[in-house]
């Protein structure tokens, strides 16, 4: 891509832009194939492998995605180094007990991809991600508690039930996980919770610190601009007071 | 009304305050027919027809006020495009599973009127907008969720109960919605209590600051007049040094 | 007391001062025949006697105290105004249903003398008023659930752990209250509880704003005090230039 | 240490930094007997004893300490006064019902040396401490509740998984504690959840207030520096047009 006598940075970027796109697709389709078994457990057993099948394949090209972005990085430690934590998400999710990894390897992705609409408003990317975050909760603990003897959250509807009254904090204790993997999954959601809380909070007291501060017609203070302009009125009544060889020497 | 050479936006105004009143009346009696057969299940048959015909006379007036707005209105795609969401509040409501958005209608039209007392403290408004969320809901709860086998909110007091535990983020679990349409309540709810939770905790946080500076006394910083003010003056004590011809032609 | 031509005012301020003593152990007194009965039901007749007896004579003597206090305003009609609060207070916990007032009356009037230290740190006195919140709660709670037949709040060791647990909104659910009166109780604590985080949000927030502006470094904005001085500068170059009869007369 | 003719003080702030890595050594060996009989509750006599023994031995060991450092002091009734927490929280643990006290002894110990890594950023320090409560709190409340009859925190995986749960203020009521020692570590956990969430909010206002501020693009206040060099340029200005003796005696 990009041929010529581009410089490998060029060249890592041109990678990167041509294969968002490819990119994006795959991880919807990741993200699907994760999601189809866990919602239909009666899936067949030929689908099953084909979802599977999908999901190696899918994440081998990931891998090969980076490598391409390793060799065409011209500081390859630097990259490295840099992409520590895209490097063990892409490790990890394979090991069975860790697929719940696999929505974090969607959510990298997307969010590559996603630059350009992150820029717009703070308020409506705090939304997508609150309801991504409730939604892939509900995916990933219905898959670690299905299986429990004991378990309560066994239906995709009461797990979404469970993801909303545990984020809001609410808790009724109507459904819980009671596995390890589905506590852990009740961890994140729980500091996203509070984050999203203290977004709102936040977001709702700068609002009401502007508005209360805008009611009030407060003066307004001088700025720094303000007071450049009288110095320079200030420094012409002294170069007409004190002409200066240097400053005024056609005076 | 507003009778002679008026202009098509005149008269939509005229209209919108003329029908204020009215319309007004129509949202409470609308709430009424709402909410009488939630807390009196064993209505007569009579009476329980009356209300639904009397849900359907007001449903007709709000829109023959809308078309009639539409007619009034100058620029009517824009009017569509300002008015979309009300729209589709009207439209939904008749669709019984959906007949908690009627609430909503209730709601918006008695917004309409409160303009004026909504200018006043923004923490009266907030806690009567709060006490009408918990109420609503309540009934909206109750109305899901009687007709579930193994529902638990199945009188007015409880889910009103509900609704205040909810809100508050309390969630002791001594009652909670079990049906679709009941989990879609607790979920306005639960929003509706994180940003009672954000303004309430933003506004102390606001008052915080206003104390604590008011408190330590801090010096006053000098405003963009101040700064003017000095300006002028500087500007004066230049004009007296280098009289300029055009400034003072008559020196 | 003060005797002599003093005005009514003041013959006003000095009863406040001399009964403030006698009011505050008369509130003590009168929390103590509250709590008592609820915290041993197995009292005996006769102190439960005693404690009713005890209860119509503090009751009393409030009542006369601001029967004085209203006798000596000079504006009667607003002290009346000024003082519904006070009244409705007053009125109302004889009423047995709603002895829980009691508590609030026992609130106000130790708070007419703790003006004092309540001028202190703001930190303080938001956590004597938690830990007085979660307390009185714990009482009202007991009072309306332990005759309740469905109550699952009958000691004081759980009714106090179940305000701790409300007001804090974590609600685990072991314990609620099944009344009308204990859950109105529950709505008070839970709206201290809401307070109470958007008062602790709020300090930590006003904190970590200073702190995090000290740490930068931050330079300080000019004063209007600066600017004054600037202008008084400038004033007297003006007055060297341009001497004014009515101002340099001497010279 | 630091022999010849040094001060009291000197003496005892070289003891305290001689001191600090032997004393941290045994704050984690004192975490290590108290977890591990928690943890494990089928431990042999003889290593039970062992453990009981530790705690002595180190116990004795920081008494010894403060021994040393008070006779080190050189005004030590301020030394007790400002240790005065410190002699509480050394006596209090070997009671066996407040033995939950020796964690926070740890915590003291493990401060006083990790002053250097709490200089860096806040909110590392608030993770790292929220993450110890959630961990020791775990480790009080299965000591406090394994012993009750009624108990439902009988493992440490569910005693980690309820401080979790409660110090994000979720609190499902899965699982709660019933004695008056687990409600009491209880209590201390929800103080710190609520401290927690402030925290976070607080930080997250900041950044959005300081975030929006920025994005506005707001002119710049003016400072007392620029004000500063205004006023030197006026007064050389001044001393130009009116020489003054004292200050310009060479012209």
């Amino acid at each position: 891509m990009s041929g010529g006598p581009a410089t490998e940075t060029d060249r890592l970027k041109a990678w990167e832009r041509v294969s968002a796109a490819p990119l994006t697709v795959l991880s919807v389709l990741f993200l699907v194939v994760y999601a189809v078994p866990i919602l239909r457990p009666d899936l067949s057993p030929g689908l099953r492998d084909v979802c599977v099948a999908t999901t190696v394949v899918v994440w081998l090209l990931f891998w090969a995605d980076i490598i391409v972005r390793l060799r065409l990085a011209t500081d390859r430690r630097r990259f490295l180094r840099e992409h520590l934590f895209d490097l063990v998400v892409l490790t990890l999710p394979m090991l069975r007990p860790l697929r719940a990894v696999r929505l974090v390897m969607v959510v990298l992705t997307i969010n590559r991809r996603t630059e350009l609409w992150a820029r717009g408003r703070l308020a409506v990317y705090v939304a997508a991600t609150t309801a991504l975050l409730v939604l892939f909760s509900a995916l990933a603990v219905l898959d670690a508690e299905r299986l429990a003897s004991d378990a309560n959250i066994t239906s995709f509807d009461d797990a979404l039930w469970w993801s909303t009254v545990t984020i809001t904090t609410v808790g009724y204790g109507d459904y819980y996980p009671v596995t390890a993997m589905g506590r852990f999954v009740a961890l994140g959601l729980m500091i996203g919770g509070i984050g999203l809380i203290g977004f709102v909070t936040g977001s709702l007291a700068t609002w009401i610190v502007e508005r209360v501060s805008a009611a009030a017609d407060r003066p307004v203070a001088a700025t720094g601009d303000d007071v450049a302009a009288l110095r320079a009125e200030i420094a012409a009544l002294r170069r007409r007071l004190d002409p200066d060889p240097a400053d005024q020497s056609a005076g």
